[in-house]
């Protein structure tokens, strides 16, 4: 088996931020040389997401305000979470949105629809962030 | 190791539409020879979900309402992304229910609860779609 | 390769509980042996979810109430599938919290971010409940 680990870094400077890592995790798939296997990619702070959708940005507007709606930011007082924070909300969107992907990797690329993009969605940035790929294969 | 790798192409004549694709998988993973590991069941479109929850009827027009309320079709102009298009709202779908599932294989089968069954829902049909299966394992 | 499967069981008294199912997890891996590899960890059931977000009471609060916002439970009478049940509403909170996780394995131990903490949340217990972890790696 072979396998490869890897935590990326990212500055954050919006508090709500969609950023495309889809061609750190392609170069990740050919760097670990598995021709078969799987890759995991996951947010590893609890108020962002990893998720696979288009990369359009009127979309990611829409995301914006529909997951405003879903889980509105404000008041913050609405969350008993928000004692001595304010990202109660952040906590909700990332549950809607998913904490992690895992990509199939075949014939040594990720195996993907042809509209597949990787980005991770940070819902309380502002400050650096992280997130994790783990490949698995042959 | 040992892997399988099956795209499963479907027609899916309904804008709407949730399809069984339990057996498919379950002959899969015999297929595979694997015996102990994993199957990663996934959409390659990013207007559809593959999820797991009960085979009844009542519940899946009861997720059409539920999810026609959180994320409405209509009208397409409150979305931006639907400038050429008029599927925002299958977007944010897919979100909710889910781009992919992760299932164990133990002693050749799936490892599954009683009444977990494997579907595809697509929120943007009328036309043949695809979903991936990836097994790895040994 | 290597691997590990286990079923656990939870007495669950409570409609609605979340379960802190961290160190059980965290045990299994060591048990494993697995030194790289990833964990599965999944709930058995259509109306209970596992997912990975803050071990703070208040945000388990939130949850609660957030969900019920999303997805109420009565009138059950609301939903088709409550002809014998009462639980619709719990197969549409699972679909929102997600089903299962999958979590990286790097030397040995479970590979999270500092805030990560992995939960079983039941929407429809008062009864024993169980759940999945299935290891693979080497």
């Amino acid at each position: 088996m072979k396998t490869l680990t890897k935590e990326i870094w990212m500055d954050v400077p919006r508090r709500r931020q969609i950023i495309s890592i889809h061609h750190e995790v392609e170069q990740l798939v050919t760097e670990s040389g598995v021709h078969e296997g799987i890759v995991l990619v996951n947010a590893m702070h609890i108020t962002a997401s990893v998720f696979i959708n288009d990369n359009e940005s009127g979309l990611h507007h829409d995301y914006e305000l529909w997951l405003e709606k879903l889980a509105p930011e404000k008041p913050h007082s609405q969350y008993r979470h928000n004692g001595y924070e304010d990202n109660a909300d952040a906590h909700m969107k990332r549950q809607v949105m998913g904490r992690e992907v895992v990509v199939a990797i075949t014939e040594g690329k990720l195996h993907l629809g042809p509209w597949e993009h990787i980005f991770y969605y940070e819902f309380d940035g502002k400050r650096r962030k992280r997130l994790l790929v783990k490949i698995i294969g042959e």
